[in-house]
Protein backbone atom coordinates (compact mmCIF):
# COMPACT_ATOMS: atom_id res chain seq x y z
CA UNK A 1 0.00 0.00 0.00
CA UNK A 2 0.91 3.55 -0.38
CA UNK A 3 -0.77 7.04 0.36
CA UNK A 4 -1.15 10.29 -1.83
CA UNK A 5 -2.79 13.24 -0.90
CA UNK A 6 -3.55 16.47 -2.99
CA UNK A 7 -5.08 20.01 -2.90
CA UNK A 8 -6.51 22.34 -5.57
CA UNK A 9 -8.17 25.83 -5.57
CA UNK A 10 -9.81 27.43 -8.26
CA UNK A 11 -11.11 31.03 -8.60
CA UNK A 12 -14.94 31.59 -8.57
CA UNK A 13 -15.66 34.00 -12.15
CA UNK A 14 -19.00 34.53 -14.13
CA UNK A 15 -20.90 31.33 -15.57
CA UNK A 16 -24.00 29.01 -15.14
CA UNK A 17 -21.92 25.83 -14.15
CA UNK A 18 -19.49 24.43 -12.96
CA UNK A 19 -17.56 20.92 -13.08
CA UNK A 20 -16.99 19.21 -10.05
CA UNK A 21 -15.60 15.67 -9.71
CA UNK A 22 -16.38 14.84 -13.36
CA UNK A 23 -20.44 16.43 -12.84
CA UNK A 24 -21.53 19.31 -14.33
CA UNK A 25 -23.83 21.41 -12.09
CA UNK A 26 -25.78 24.11 -12.76
CA UNK A 27 -24.76 27.21 -10.41
CA UNK A 28 -24.90 31.12 -10.65
CA UNK A 29 -21.32 31.35 -11.27
CA UNK A 30 -18.38 28.60 -12.45
CA UNK A 31 -14.42 28.21 -11.71
CA UNK A 32 -11.66 29.78 -14.02
CA UNK A 33 -9.19 27.71 -15.25
CA UNK A 34 -7.11 26.88 -18.12
CA UNK A 35 -8.95 23.41 -18.01
CA UNK A 36 -12.20 22.97 -16.89
CA UNK A 37 -11.16 23.94 -13.42
CA UNK A 38 -12.55 20.59 -11.97
CA UNK A 39 -10.55 21.28 -8.29
CA UNK A 40 -12.12 17.95 -6.98
CA UNK A 41 -10.65 15.97 -9.80
CA UNK A 42 -7.44 17.98 -9.98
CA UNK A 43 -7.19 17.19 -6.33
CA UNK A 44 -7.89 13.50 -6.92
CA UNK A 45 -5.20 13.01 -9.80
CA UNK A 46 -2.41 14.61 -7.89
CA UNK A 47 -2.84 12.45 -4.85
CA UNK A 48 -3.00 9.06 -6.94
CA UNK A 49 0.56 10.85 -8.70
CA UNK A 50 2.10 11.40 -5.49
CA UNK A 51 1.14 8.21 -4.62
CA UNK A 52 2.85 6.94 -6.92
CA UNK A 53 5.74 8.73 -6.92
CA UNK A 54 4.97 10.11 -10.72
CA UNK A 55 4.92 14.25 -10.12
CA UNK A 56 2.32 16.14 -10.43
CA UNK A 57 -0.91 17.27 -12.51
CA UNK A 58 1.64 20.16 -13.61
CA UNK A 59 3.95 18.03 -14.55
CA UNK A 60 1.77 16.10 -17.10
CA UNK A 61 -0.73 18.63 -18.30
CA UNK A 62 1.24 22.19 -17.93
CA UNK A 63 -1.24 24.70 -17.71
CA UNK A 64 0.78 26.74 -20.53
CA UNK A 65 0.28 24.69 -23.25
CA UNK A 66 -2.54 25.38 -25.08
CA UNK A 67 -3.59 21.83 -25.77
CA UNK A 68 -5.30 21.38 -22.36
CA UNK A 69 -7.41 25.23 -22.45
CA UNK A 70 -10.52 23.84 -21.61
CA UNK A 71 -9.83 20.47 -20.97
CA UNK A 72 -12.21 18.21 -19.88
CA UNK A 73 -10.66 16.97 -16.42
CA UNK A 74 -11.54 13.32 -16.61
CA UNK A 75 -8.72 12.90 -19.05
CA UNK A 76 -6.28 13.87 -16.40
CA UNK A 77 -7.50 11.35 -13.68
CA UNK A 78 -7.70 8.85 -16.45
CA UNK A 79 -3.88 9.31 -17.33
CA UNK A 80 -3.03 8.91 -13.61
CA UNK A 81 -4.98 5.75 -13.52
CA UNK A 82 -3.62 4.51 -16.57
CA UNK A 83 -0.30 5.31 -15.61
CA UNK A 84 -0.48 3.51 -12.16
CA UNK A 85 -2.20 0.58 -14.03
CA UNK A 86 0.85 0.20 -16.36
CA UNK A 87 3.14 -0.05 -13.80
CA UNK A 88 0.78 -3.21 -12.30
CA UNK A 89 -0.54 -0.89 -9.89
CA UNK A 90 -4.33 -0.63 -8.71
CA UNK A 91 -6.53 1.46 -6.92
CA UNK A 92 -7.75 0.74 -3.17
CA UNK A 93 -9.49 3.53 -2.26
CA UNK A 94 -9.86 7.55 -2.89
CA UNK A 95 -11.42 10.12 -0.58
CA UNK A 96 -12.46 13.26 -2.21
CA UNK A 97 -13.47 16.73 0.35
CA UNK A 98 -15.11 19.57 -1.64
CA UNK A 99 -14.66 23.09 0.59
CA UNK A 100 -17.12 25.32 -0.49
CA UNK A 101 -20.29 27.58 0.60
CA UNK A 102 -22.24 26.99 -2.48
CA UNK A 103 -23.22 24.98 -4.52
CA UNK A 104 -25.06 22.59 -2.26
CA UNK A 105 -22.71 18.93 -3.00
CA UNK A 106 -24.99 16.57 -1.29
CA UNK A 107 -27.44 16.32 -4.06
CA UNK A 108 -25.03 15.50 -6.41
CA UNK A 109 -22.92 12.99 -4.65
CA UNK A 110 -24.02 10.03 -5.57
CA UNK A 111 -23.62 10.99 -9.09
CA UNK A 112 -20.20 12.22 -8.75
CA UNK A 113 -19.20 8.55 -6.80
CA UNK A 114 -20.36 7.12 -10.14
CA UNK A 115 -18.86 9.04 -12.17
CA UNK A 116 -15.04 8.83 -10.23
CA UNK A 117 -15.56 5.31 -9.99
CA UNK A 118 -16.37 4.48 -13.67
CA UNK A 119 -12.54 6.59 -14.33
CA UNK A 120 -10.99 4.95 -11.78
CA UNK A 121 -12.07 1.30 -12.55
CA UNK A 122 -13.20 0.39 -9.24
CA UNK A 123 -16.45 -0.30 -7.34
CA UNK A 124 -18.48 2.90 -6.09
CA UNK A 125 -17.85 1.65 -1.96
CA UNK A 126 -13.91 2.39 -2.58
CA UNK A 127 -14.89 5.84 -4.29
CA UNK A 128 -15.88 8.77 -1.39
CA UNK A 129 -17.24 12.56 -1.37
CA UNK A 130 -17.43 14.76 1.13
CA UNK A 131 -18.31 18.14 1.24
CA UNK A 132 -17.71 20.93 4.04
CA UNK A 133 -17.89 24.70 4.67
CA UNK A 134 -15.16 27.39 6.57
CA UNK A 135 -18.61 28.82 8.25
CA UNK A 136 -17.85 32.24 6.20
CA UNK A 137 -13.76 32.61 7.00
CA UNK A 138 -11.07 32.68 4.48
CA UNK A 139 -11.05 32.53 0.45
CA UNK A 140 -13.50 29.74 0.48
CA UNK A 141 -15.83 31.08 2.92
CA UNK A 142 -15.99 34.61 1.27
CA UNK A 143 -16.65 32.85 -2.10
CA UNK A 144 -13.51 33.77 -3.70
CA UNK A 145 -13.09 30.25 -4.84
CA UNK A 146 -13.11 26.50 -4.23
CA UNK A 147 -10.69 24.40 -2.73
CA UNK A 148 -10.51 20.94 -2.83
CA UNK A 149 -8.30 18.09 -0.44
CA UNK A 150 -8.06 14.23 -2.05
CA UNK A 151 -6.44 11.36 0.03
CA UNK A 152 -5.87 7.77 -1.75
CA UNK A 153 -4.51 4.20 -1.18
CA UNK A 154 -2.88 2.23 -4.07
CA UNK A 155 -1.23 -0.99 -3.90
CA UNK A 156 1.36 -0.71 -6.72
CA UNK B 1 -6.35 -1.20 4.43
CA UNK B 2 -8.42 1.97 3.41
CA UNK B 3 -7.86 5.82 4.20
CA UNK B 4 -9.83 8.71 4.52
CA UNK B 5 -9.36 12.24 5.18
CA UNK B 6 -11.56 15.45 6.96
CA UNK B 7 -11.46 19.02 6.98
CA UNK B 8 -13.38 21.19 9.19
CA UNK B 9 -13.31 24.73 10.57
CA UNK B 10 -15.39 26.91 13.09
CA UNK B 11 -15.87 30.36 14.05
CA UNK B 12 -14.35 31.41 17.42
CA UNK B 13 -17.02 33.43 19.61
CA UNK B 14 -18.01 34.27 23.35
CA UNK B 15 -17.62 31.96 25.86
CA UNK B 16 -15.49 30.87 28.22
CA UNK B 17 -13.99 27.31 27.39
CA UNK B 18 -13.97 25.37 24.01
CA UNK B 19 -14.23 21.54 22.93
CA UNK B 20 -11.49 20.09 21.48
CA UNK B 21 -11.39 16.46 20.50
CA UNK B 22 -13.87 15.32 22.89
CA UNK B 23 -12.02 17.47 25.98
CA UNK B 24 -12.85 21.04 27.49
CA UNK B 25 -10.36 23.07 27.79
CA UNK B 26 -10.93 26.79 29.52
CA UNK B 27 -10.73 29.46 27.09
CA UNK B 28 -11.49 33.39 26.72
CA UNK B 29 -13.17 32.02 23.92
CA UNK B 30 -15.29 29.46 22.21
CA UNK B 31 -15.86 27.68 18.88
CA UNK B 32 -19.53 28.68 17.49
CA UNK B 33 -21.65 25.78 15.57
CA UNK B 34 -24.68 24.18 16.03
CA UNK B 35 -23.74 21.94 17.91
CA UNK B 36 -20.78 21.90 20.03
CA UNK B 37 -18.14 22.84 17.33
CA UNK B 38 -15.82 20.63 18.17
CA UNK B 39 -13.90 20.90 15.12
CA UNK B 40 -11.50 18.38 15.80
CA UNK B 41 -13.82 15.61 16.25
CA UNK B 42 -15.94 16.74 13.19
CA UNK B 43 -12.68 16.40 11.30
CA UNK B 44 -11.81 12.77 12.79
CA UNK B 45 -15.86 11.93 11.81
CA UNK B 46 -16.07 12.81 8.33
CA UNK B 47 -12.17 11.26 8.24
CA UNK B 48 -13.74 7.79 9.14
CA UNK B 49 -16.71 8.42 7.37
CA UNK B 50 -14.45 8.81 4.14
CA UNK B 51 -12.43 5.73 4.62
CA UNK B 52 -15.55 4.07 4.77
CA UNK B 53 -17.34 5.56 1.63
CA UNK B 54 -20.47 6.54 4.07
CA UNK B 55 -21.25 10.17 2.99
CA UNK B 56 -20.22 12.75 5.59
CA UNK B 57 -20.88 14.35 8.66
CA UNK B 58 -23.49 16.70 7.19
CA UNK B 59 -25.48 13.72 5.70
CA UNK B 60 -25.77 11.77 9.33
CA UNK B 61 -26.46 14.84 11.67
CA UNK B 62 -27.63 17.83 9.68
CA UNK B 63 -27.01 21.38 11.00
CA UNK B 64 -30.26 21.78 10.26
CA UNK B 65 -31.57 19.43 12.52
CA UNK B 66 -32.79 20.90 15.54
CA UNK B 67 -31.93 17.51 17.52
CA UNK B 68 -28.22 18.05 17.02
CA UNK B 69 -28.42 21.67 18.44
CA UNK B 70 -25.76 22.08 20.94
CA UNK B 71 -25.23 18.42 20.81
CA UNK B 72 -21.76 16.90 22.00
CA UNK B 73 -19.96 15.83 18.94
CA UNK B 74 -18.64 12.59 20.72
CA UNK B 75 -22.11 11.03 19.43
CA UNK B 76 -21.18 11.83 16.23
CA UNK B 77 -17.97 10.38 16.18
CA UNK B 78 -19.31 7.12 17.95
CA UNK B 79 -21.82 6.80 14.95
CA UNK B 80 -18.92 6.93 12.76
CA UNK B 81 -17.32 4.11 14.34
CA UNK B 82 -20.27 1.70 15.06
CA UNK B 83 -20.94 1.73 11.34
CA UNK B 84 -17.68 0.58 10.24
CA UNK B 85 -17.46 -1.98 13.22
CA UNK B 86 -21.31 -3.15 12.29
CA UNK B 87 -19.28 -3.81 8.45
CA UNK B 88 -16.78 -6.23 10.23
CA UNK B 89 -14.37 -3.40 9.97
CA UNK B 90 -11.93 -1.41 12.57
CA UNK B 91 -10.20 1.20 12.81
CA UNK B 92 -6.00 1.04 12.39
CA UNK B 93 -4.92 4.62 13.56
CA UNK B 94 -6.14 7.85 13.62
CA UNK B 95 -3.61 11.22 13.06
CA UNK B 96 -6.00 14.69 13.95
CA UNK B 97 -4.16 18.34 13.36
CA UNK B 98 -6.02 21.22 14.95
CA UNK B 99 -4.53 24.74 13.70
CA UNK B 100 -4.88 27.40 15.57
CA UNK B 101 -2.90 29.93 17.31
CA UNK B 102 -4.58 29.34 20.33
CA UNK B 103 -5.07 27.62 23.07
CA UNK B 104 -2.22 25.72 23.56
CA UNK B 105 -3.01 22.40 22.60
CA UNK B 106 0.17 20.24 24.66
CA UNK B 107 -1.25 20.48 27.46
CA UNK B 108 -4.34 19.01 26.95
CA UNK B 109 -2.87 16.35 24.27
CA UNK B 110 -2.47 13.23 26.23
CA UNK B 111 -6.61 13.88 27.22
CA UNK B 112 -7.63 14.15 24.21
CA UNK B 113 -5.79 11.30 23.02
CA UNK B 114 -6.84 9.07 25.44
CA UNK B 115 -10.79 10.42 25.12
CA UNK B 116 -10.31 9.73 21.11
CA UNK B 117 -8.81 6.10 21.84
CA UNK B 118 -12.31 5.81 24.44
CA UNK B 119 -14.76 6.63 21.53
CA UNK B 120 -12.85 4.53 19.12
CA UNK B 121 -12.14 1.57 20.54
CA UNK B 122 -8.76 1.04 20.26
CA UNK B 123 -5.01 1.49 22.07
CA UNK B 124 -3.77 5.31 22.42
CA UNK B 125 -0.64 4.81 20.94
CA UNK B 126 -2.95 4.70 17.44
CA UNK B 127 -4.22 7.77 18.56
CA UNK B 128 -1.90 10.76 17.27
CA UNK B 129 -3.05 14.89 18.04
CA UNK B 130 -0.93 17.29 17.04
CA UNK B 131 -1.24 21.28 16.75
CA UNK B 132 0.47 23.84 14.54
CA UNK B 133 -0.03 27.58 13.40
CA UNK B 134 -0.24 29.47 10.69
CA UNK B 135 1.89 32.42 11.92
CA UNK B 136 -0.82 34.98 12.40
CA UNK B 137 -1.92 34.00 8.67
CA UNK B 138 -4.72 33.84 7.21
CA UNK B 139 -8.06 33.32 8.75
CA UNK B 140 -6.61 30.73 11.64
CA UNK B 141 -3.53 33.15 11.70
CA UNK B 142 -6.36 36.15 12.70
CA UNK B 143 -7.77 34.31 14.92
CA UNK B 144 -11.24 34.34 13.28
CA UNK B 145 -11.44 30.74 13.85
CA UNK B 146 -9.65 27.37 14.28
CA UNK B 147 -9.56 24.73 11.49
CA UNK B 148 -8.87 21.01 11.70
CA UNK B 149 -7.61 17.96 9.58
CA UNK B 150 -7.85 14.30 9.91
CA UNK B 151 -6.48 11.42 8.44
CA UNK B 152 -7.43 7.86 9.16
CA UNK B 153 -6.77 4.09 8.28
CA UNK B 154 -9.09 1.84 8.58
CA UNK B 155 -9.47 -2.36 7.43
CA UNK B 156 -12.87 -2.87 6.17
CA UNK C 1 0.13 -0.05 7.76
CA UNK C 2 0.17 3.15 9.93
CA UNK C 3 -0.87 6.52 8.44
CA UNK C 4 0.15 10.28 9.05
CA UNK C 5 -0.68 13.81 7.94
CA UNK C 6 0.93 17.11 8.54
CA UNK C 7 0.51 20.89 7.94
CA UNK C 8 2.66 23.53 8.01
CA UNK C 9 2.89 27.25 7.06
CA UNK C 10 5.65 29.95 7.34
CA UNK C 11 5.82 33.82 6.72
CA UNK C 12 7.91 35.66 3.40
CA UNK C 13 10.30 37.51 4.21
CA UNK C 14 13.55 39.46 3.38
CA UNK C 15 16.01 37.05 2.27
CA UNK C 16 17.89 35.75 -0.79
CA UNK C 17 17.28 31.76 -0.91
CA UNK C 18 14.75 29.22 0.91
CA UNK C 19 14.90 25.47 2.02
CA UNK C 20 12.41 23.56 1.16
CA UNK C 21 12.26 20.10 1.31
CA UNK C 22 15.95 20.12 2.16
CA UNK C 23 16.93 22.28 -0.60
CA UNK C 24 18.02 25.50 -0.70
CA UNK C 25 16.49 27.73 -3.69
CA UNK C 26 17.98 30.48 -5.00
CA UNK C 27 14.98 32.92 -4.55
CA UNK C 28 14.06 37.18 -3.73
CA UNK C 29 12.38 35.79 -0.60
CA UNK C 30 13.57 33.94 2.74
CA UNK C 31 10.75 32.14 4.70
CA UNK C 32 10.62 33.24 8.53
CA UNK C 33 11.11 30.80 11.66
CA UNK C 34 12.92 30.19 14.53
CA UNK C 35 14.77 27.13 12.36
CA UNK C 36 15.36 27.30 8.50
CA UNK C 37 11.84 27.28 8.26
CA UNK C 38 11.67 24.55 5.70
CA UNK C 39 7.69 24.25 5.95
CA UNK C 40 7.89 20.72 4.29
CA UNK C 41 10.53 18.98 6.34
CA UNK C 42 8.48 20.38 9.04
CA UNK C 43 4.73 18.94 7.76
CA UNK C 44 6.88 15.54 6.75
CA UNK C 45 8.19 15.58 10.34
CA UNK C 46 4.62 16.17 11.90
CA UNK C 47 2.87 13.47 9.34
CA UNK C 48 5.72 10.54 10.02
CA UNK C 49 5.59 11.28 14.26
CA UNK C 50 1.30 11.67 13.80
CA UNK C 51 1.82 8.30 11.85
CA UNK C 52 3.38 6.55 14.95
CA UNK C 53 1.51 8.73 17.51
CA UNK C 54 4.23 10.03 18.84
CA UNK C 55 3.54 13.44 19.64
CA UNK C 56 4.47 16.92 16.98
CA UNK C 57 7.50 18.46 15.94
CA UNK C 58 6.79 21.16 18.58
CA UNK C 59 7.15 19.08 21.87
CA UNK C 60 10.59 17.40 20.45
CA UNK C 61 12.11 20.51 19.02
CA UNK C 62 10.20 23.41 20.91
CA UNK C 63 10.73 26.70 18.70
CA UNK C 64 11.17 28.60 22.71
CA UNK C 65 14.05 26.43 23.02
CA UNK C 66 17.13 28.60 21.42
CA UNK C 67 19.15 25.33 20.61
CA UNK C 68 16.87 25.44 17.56
CA UNK C 69 17.61 28.32 16.66
CA UNK C 70 18.41 28.65 12.64
CA UNK C 71 18.74 24.77 13.05
CA UNK C 72 18.64 23.17 9.74
CA UNK C 73 15.36 21.21 9.68
CA UNK C 74 16.94 17.90 8.00
CA UNK C 75 17.18 16.92 11.78
CA UNK C 76 14.36 17.27 12.86
CA UNK C 77 13.11 14.78 10.10
CA UNK C 78 16.00 12.43 10.70
CA UNK C 79 14.77 12.51 14.45
CA UNK C 80 11.51 11.61 13.55
CA UNK C 81 12.95 8.82 10.93
CA UNK C 82 14.99 7.58 13.85
CA UNK C 83 12.11 7.35 16.35
CA UNK C 84 10.23 4.97 14.46
CA UNK C 85 13.21 3.27 13.13
CA UNK C 86 14.10 2.35 17.14
CA UNK C 87 10.47 1.03 17.25
CA UNK C 88 11.41 -1.41 14.70
CA UNK C 89 9.48 0.52 12.16
CA UNK C 90 9.83 1.48 8.46
CA UNK C 91 8.59 4.12 6.58
CA UNK C 92 7.00 3.27 3.24
CA UNK C 93 5.72 5.92 1.46
CA UNK C 94 5.62 9.85 1.80
CA UNK C 95 4.03 12.62 -0.61
CA UNK C 96 4.59 16.27 0.13
CA UNK C 97 2.60 18.78 -1.26
CA UNK C 98 3.57 22.69 -1.52
CA UNK C 99 1.38 25.20 -1.99
CA UNK C 100 2.98 28.44 -2.89
CA UNK C 101 2.59 31.20 -6.01
CA UNK C 102 6.56 31.31 -6.10
CA UNK C 103 9.59 30.25 -6.46
CA UNK C 104 8.84 27.40 -9.01
CA UNK C 105 9.16 24.10 -7.80
CA UNK C 106 9.33 21.75 -10.35
CA UNK C 107 12.80 22.88 -11.51
CA UNK C 108 13.67 21.65 -7.96
CA UNK C 109 11.53 18.59 -7.73
CA UNK C 110 14.03 16.05 -8.62
CA UNK C 111 16.74 17.13 -5.92
CA UNK C 112 14.00 17.52 -3.31
CA UNK C 113 12.97 14.11 -3.70
CA UNK C 114 16.44 12.84 -3.55
CA UNK C 115 17.23 14.74 -0.76
CA UNK C 116 14.34 13.39 1.42
CA UNK C 117 15.23 9.57 0.39
CA UNK C 118 18.63 10.08 1.48
CA UNK C 119 17.02 11.85 4.86
CA UNK C 120 14.74 8.98 4.91
CA UNK C 121 16.90 5.69 4.16
CA UNK C 122 14.11 4.84 1.39
CA UNK C 123 13.77 4.33 -2.57
CA UNK C 124 13.30 7.93 -4.01
CA UNK C 125 10.44 6.27 -6.32
CA UNK C 126 8.66 6.07 -2.17
CA UNK C 127 8.96 9.51 -2.16
CA UNK C 128 6.81 12.14 -4.08
CA UNK C 129 6.95 15.96 -3.50
CA UNK C 130 3.97 18.04 -5.51
CA UNK C 131 3.30 22.20 -5.99
CA UNK C 132 0.07 23.95 -6.57
CA UNK C 133 -0.94 27.14 -6.31
CA UNK C 134 -4.20 29.02 -4.49
CA UNK C 135 -4.48 31.32 -7.87
CA UNK C 136 -4.16 33.91 -5.90
CA UNK C 137 -6.32 33.15 -2.96
CA UNK C 138 -6.11 33.39 0.49
CA UNK C 139 -2.18 33.98 2.32
CA UNK C 140 -0.07 31.63 -0.06
CA UNK C 141 -2.02 33.48 -2.95
CA UNK C 142 -1.20 36.47 -1.77
CA UNK C 143 2.06 35.74 -1.03
CA UNK C 144 2.13 36.30 2.88
CA UNK C 145 3.65 33.46 2.97
CA UNK C 146 3.92 29.34 2.18
CA UNK C 147 1.88 26.04 3.09
CA UNK C 148 2.76 22.56 2.99
CA UNK C 149 0.90 19.31 3.28
CA UNK C 150 2.27 15.66 3.55
CA UNK C 151 1.11 12.17 4.28
CA UNK C 152 2.82 9.34 4.79
CA UNK C 153 2.48 5.55 5.71
CA UNK C 154 4.79 3.56 7.75
CA UNK C 155 4.77 0.14 9.18
CA UNK C 156 5.28 -0.14 13.05
MG1 LIG D 1 -6.50 22.96 -10.72
MG1 LIG E 1 -17.96 21.27 12.16
MG1 LIG F 1 7.34 25.15 10.77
Amino acid sequence: IRIGQGFDAHRWGEGDSVWLCGVEIVHTQTLIGHSDADAGLHALTDALLGAAGLGDIGDHFPPTDPQWKGASSDRFLLHAVDLITQRGGSIVNVDVTLICERPRIKPHREAMRARLAEILGIAIDRVSVKATTTEGMGFTGRQEGLAAQAVCAIEI
